[in-house]
């Protein structure tokens, strides 16, 4: 899976590049770790985010916070940083042998969605899947467009679709790969 | 739902009380609102704590985050701040008229826990629940077992069981409240 924070957009529909928020990494490579994810990738082109994702990456996986919480260590190892989502396709090629399926989330229901069920289906087919998250207010359009799948939104029991993207991620993949004791 | 601060473990297995974090407040009450929880009271009995809590809640509710972010508003509005459980229930006695059964989230397995099927079911009934998140390394023993349930673990497919509460408790929402789209 892959957390980008270029290109996203802002409240007002503008393309961005967000800032990394240490949570994420935390929380994304800790159910990443739990629900069997193979790489997590964090795509941002900002020098100085770079430098903060290598940091925090670095104190739990190398530094005090290695000895600490171990368990930390094993979630956050699953790290690793890409400049964009081209080269996160490359190191999956170059690892995999094959181009992976792309797998946007977003917040809109569309009839061209796929669902969790299908793609419940999918991953237990030969292909790759490369499933992406935006932060800030979501992927941007053309992104979303040039996947090849969308997946459908998580719908809680109401008519309110914020959440944040640790949750939203936590929960995809607990109804992908999660077992419902 | 609750999130309680105090009695909580330490690594070592000490009863502590944690120190608030910011984004518990904003993903829970998010996934709260998402799936139509009634209330979500945040229990600390440290003053420094409430005045944080007191002070990131008017910020959204009611100050300069209400005008920038009012999906944000909608969420943080379903906080209440209370010292303690028994403070929470009391509230929820004077307010629905009847004592509200407790459900604690746990990281261990035990053949006394109820699953989340068992738990779907019993939602159903005229009861009311009130599902108990623990922060730090999880709610103390006894408090644990003073509990009228004890829900299922979260399990993804790993043995891998270190979820953070926020991830956990938009998981745990979902498989009770989620529609599997």
């Amino acid at each position: 899976m892959a957390l980008t924070h270029y290109p996203v957009v802002n409240k007002n529909g503008d393309i961005i590049t967000s800032a990394v928020t240490n949570l994420d990494l935390h929380d994304i490579s800790r159910a990443a770790r739990t629900y069997g994810v193979r790489s997590f990738y964090v795509v941002t082109p900002l020098e100085d985010q770079k430098a903060l994702v290598k940091k925090i990456v670095s104190h739990w996986v190398e530094g005090t916070g290695s000895q600490y919480n171990p368990k930390r260590r094993e979630a956050l190892e699953m790290i690793i940083l890409k400049n964009s989502l081209g080269e996160a396709i490359d190191h999956i090629r170059k690892n995999g042998g094959n181009f992976p399926k792309t797998v946007v989330t977003s917040a809109r229901q569309s009839p061209d969605n796929i669902s969790f069920r299908k793609f419940r289906e999918m991953l237990q087919d030969s292909n790759l899947y490369l499933l992406i998250f935006g932060t800030a207010w979501g992927l941007s359009e053309k992104f979303i467009t040039d996947a090849d799948y969308i997946l459908n939104p998580v719908i809680g029991n109401t008519d309110y679709n914020h959440l944040s993207v640790r949750s939203a991620a936590a929960v995809i993949l607990d109804r992908l790969f999660g077992r419902d004791g």
